[in-house]
């Protein structure tokens, strides 16, 4: 066997750091926990917007803190790992040794570098609490419960000494979304299963966050190399990006080669929850033979994956013997990568699925670290002809049933779903969700609500997606342009990271999210007010704003000019609307005619058009001139 | 003043011509009417597809013709001449002589080439029906209704062969979409006004199309050279562009200069319906000031502009005095153009609003030349803060009354719509639209979701598009990513369309319309089938799903390869779904063990499991071998 490189013949990844333009890192420490530093970002206005800096959520860790040196190889600071020892029934221990079929039984060059410094793993012991549903149930609250709280709760404060009401403007079809946000809350929600703080016990590199309807819809990027491409340096980078620009969770979707380095890679480096699909390295460890596959080999897999600190294992335990056949005359079949392998496994063996069978075992395993469940939708639809059919729903009601057993078991629990739905169908699949699953969280890519534009569909998708995160889709899987036509770069994660933060951002605005439209409203004056840069940098992409500006009007003078390229300078909606406003704020003057009600007499009529003229038909009127006028009238 | 240059200095503008990859156009003759030609794109699919070529619904006119030598410089042939004469009542005549202000009053090198070919105008005479409304009212189907039932059926002969009940699985919330359209139903919905043909009789170029909530949903793009920016080359190719990838109708929304000679290029080269805002030309004629707006300046531009065939104008007639102070505390104010120019009118004079009072004059002349109404809303929402107050509703409150006036006056009408509404806001709307305008056709720009995504916003308006599609708005205005930041070139109208095309289809998908989903089947087939290029022919956009492809696999070899990028050779969903549907195909064998129910008996498993290892574990199993094997069991 070849001899790995020595390190110095590897590159350190190279990741993107800095703050987004005219943003700053902030933290908050909520009352009575003064150890706990909970991030945001505030984006400054320019001085003659006269606001205050607006406080945005924010998943992009220390890579956007000025502050903080960034050291790639060393890791972040694993602030969790005293919670975790604190709260006790917690054991250190040496882990699991690392195999070469761990790396795909690589070596030599193509041997990815191990990460240098590996933390030994802890895991839970005996009966006391270790997931934090178990911490909920118990009604204990924990750091991470207050930490959500207070993150969950930015800027919720201002909405509320605004508009009391702000909750009543929307439409929640059911969800209990309070006006501010405490960690009691949090841990009722938790309790009850309708929501999901993922968090390994040894990911503790993690900012904590929670996935639940009641709370702000986050989110979810995909990444990982394939045997066809990419490298280790690409998925960080990628996990870093796809941070900086929203992403509350990623997923490694590593196959082929050098998963484990990969993954331990990631991890060390994520301050968001890490999920995985540990039945796609299971399989590669069988060769990439399905029928090869066993409960040993995937157990085995869980312990590897549990004690490097993945936060959420998707398992397809619902993809039952009886349930394949139902696949048969669907237009696309199964196309989950999961689905299918557990669908080829049972049909070789003509047996029920070890997941399935397996399944009390597997949440004794994950409980022991708090890795949550994401169950998944192995036979979602992969066409708008295969949406809601039998094979789908059939499944979905085994992961209800797989659902209680695992709250049972102290787990943590949240749904995959679909897929392809025409828009029609979208409600229905989030009802049933519901009801069939004990409100846990759902977790849905996209939905897809047409087949027709490979290319576009993080936009058919984004469409879906919207739509099922106002219905009451908890977290939003990202699909990026590249997706049915190659692996998505750079850009496709930021594609795909933008569009459903746009998707997740309506669906909190149409819930009436308290807060949430702070930030339209702030981006609103700003245009209103001809502030082009507090427009670009109150928008979700400050850098494809500004150069989008730029191609049309270059110039600087033109970014505090007062028109749009749309218009030109003579000509301008914003213009003439700020003449109407002036305008009529004279008449606010007890003096002056009223124009408020319908049905003006002529006689006034002419009077306030000869004040207008009076006063210039000038944009930005005199406020001393305006009353000399109104006394002129009077 | 300078002389024009000659002719010969001017370059020909160029524009994009030929087929999409793998489409060819074709053209169909109503029955009946052997003498129309109903253009439709035919799809060819690869042989092993064993399908015949797939026909979709064709904007693009002879541009994708390769058996039609495309003239710019001709114009396209004006078949409707014969059309509009043979119907009588109608009179040539020595139109509104071109005048200097009509094109900014530029001269010499700066005033574009007039089209070398100008017809002389028509106009209707006497009390004889003139437009598409009286004639559907009178009980007279034109050819125009032929033309159209044969053009929206585009393969929903196939669908109903092929599913009687097809309809059935939708939600269209009130609409009466038909299995099959007749010359009677469109003639019906246009007499019922819930439907227009915007079909100018002096646009003889036009290949008929209509607008109505029972019909395919419809998407505009907008074009238009500003104060700032652009030539008239760019945008007759923006046009040809435009509706090369689907757009239904354009609109020319110039200001600035050369606004004549570039409408006149434009319509004499459209084969879809063009609109304008007539205030737009007429404010050039005054200097830019709205002040000096009036009725004898309007009206003058109303008849220049039908007189050269534009098919619908937008007349923003609902901006009435009292509403103006309406807006005043909001937060974007009126972002309309047409809104904030009558809006400062009416104040500067303090009167109602001449568009308003002279509505029946307005009537009166574009019935002569069967111009459409697109009424404006000029004080629609410009923020999530605004939409749905009482300035938006009072405004649609008077077009709807606006609608029954132009109904009895004998036009067509539809109905401009918002703007920025939250999804939760977007089914009001609609229905308001619905109950006040009579159902009179809603025409909507978005509506856009969220404010907070510049740069996104063909994303942050799809998503409301696509919602209001599906709730009934009949046509949907792009939007593209340089909303709000500049005017779009080439790549952002291809962007703005194509993501429209997506809104509009997922529209006619989710209200259950006839044959909507044939397309979809049809691209799913060939992606399960890894039938690549036939994947890529049948998309939206068939050059960028190639491009992305090949980004990641570039060789031309993986495009008939049997695994995507996603996954790779060894581990492929797909190829693992075909493994299971030919081993369920087995099942139907009546000697063999039945899977297809619940609670399969342990020992039929261990059969089957036996069985699938004596075909080999194989894809594409050979049919006498399973026999043979079920022989073998039974």
């Amino acid at each position: 066997m070849n001899k790995p490189l020595p390190a110095s013949e590897f590159e350190t990844p190279k990741v993107t750091t800095g703050p987004l333009p005219s943003s700053r890192k902030a933290y908050v420490s909520p009352e009575g926990a003064p150890d706990l530093r909970v991030p945001l970002r505030e984006i400054v206005l320019s001085p003659e917007a006269g606001e205050a800096p607006l406080p945005v959520y924010d998943t992009s860790g220390v890579y956007t803190d000025n502050d903080v040196a960034i050291d790639v190889e060393a890791g972040l600071k694993r602030v969790r790992v005293d919670w975790v020892r604190e709260r006790g029934s917690i054991e250190e221990y040496d882990g699991r040794a690392i195999q070469p079929v761990d790396n795909g039984n690589v070596s030599g060059k193509h041997l990815a570098r191990a990460f240098p410094n590996t933390p030994k793993p802890m895991r839970g012991v005996g009966d006391a609490p270790v997931t934090q549903y178990e911490f909920a149930k118990a009604g204990i609250i924990t750091k991470e419960m207050i930490y959500i709280a207070a993150r969950e709760n930015l800027g919720r404060k201002a909405m509320l000494e605004r508009a009391q009401d702000a909750l009543k403007d929307g439409e929640s079809f059911g969800a209990s979304v309070p006006p501010f946000i405490t960690p009691e809350f949090v841990r009722e929600e938790v309790a009850r299963g309708r929501a999901i703080i993922p968090s390994n016990i040894n990911h503790a590199e993690l900012e904590p966050m929670i996935i639940g309807r009641n709370f702000l819809v986050k989110i979810n990027a995909n990444i990982g190399n394939s045997a066809v491409t990419s490298s280790v340096e690409e998925e960080i980078e990628k996990m870093v990006w796809a941070i900086r620009w929203g992403a509350d969770t990623v997923m490694d979707l590593s196959t082929g080669r050098n998963i484990h380095n990969t993954r331990e890679w990631i991890l060390r480096n994520s301050p968001v929850p890490i999920g995985t699909v540990p039945i796609y390295q299971a399989l590669e460890k069988v060769d990439g033979d399905p029928v090869k596959l066993d409960w040993e080999c995937y157990k085995d897999t869980l312990i590897e994956q549990c004690e490097q600190g993945v936060d959420y294992f998707t398992i397809h335990a619902g993809v039952r013997l009886a349930y394949v056949p139902l696949t048969a005359n669907r237009v696309t079949g199964i196309v989950s990568r999961g689905g299918s392998i557990m669908a080829k496994w049972c049909l070789s063996r003509h047996k029920e699925s070890f997941l399935y069978e397996r399944f009390d075992e597997i949440c004794d395993l994950m409980r022991k670290y708090d890795v949550s469940f994401s169950l998944g939708d192995g036979l979602r639809p992969g066409s708008i002809a295969d949406a809601n059919d039998r094979a789908q729903f059939a499944e979905l009601e085994t992961l209800g049933e797989l659902t209680q057993i695992a709250w049972k078991k102290g787990c943590q629990v949240m749904i995959e779903g679909p897929g392809h739905v025409p828009m029609h169908k979208i409600k229905i699949n989030m009802d049933k969700q519901l009801k069939e699953c004990g409100e846990a969280p759902f977790y849905t890519l996209g939905p897809l609500t047409t087949d027709i534009a490979p290319g576009y569909d993080h936009i058919t998708s984004g469409i879906g997606a919207a739509m099922i995160g106002w219905f009451g889709c908890a977290m939003l899987c990202y699909v990026t342009p590249k997706e049915h036509l190659g692996l998505p770069d750079r850009d496709d994660v930021k594609q795909g990271v933008i569009t459903y933060k746009i998707a997740a951002h309506a669906a909190d605005l149409a819930k009436g999210h308290p807060a949430a439209q702070l930030r339209d409203d702030a981006l609103s004056r700003a245009r209103f007010d001809f502030r082009w840069m507090d427009q670009f940098h109150l928008s979700l992409d400050p850098d494809t704003a500004i150069r989008y500006h730029d191609e049309t009007l270059p110039k600087e003078a033109h970014k505090v000019a007062h028109f749009c390229s749309m218009c030109g300078p003579k000509f301008c909606s914003m213009k003439i609307t700020q003449d109407v406003r002036d305008y009529a704020a004279t008449l606010n003057d007890p003096n002056a005619v009223g124009m408020t009600q319908k049905g003006v007499i002529e006689d006034g009529m002419a009077q306030m058009s000869q004040k207008f003229r009076d006063l210039g038909e000038q944009v930005y009127i005199d406020a001393e001139k305006v009353k000399a006028s109104n006394k002129a009238l009077s």
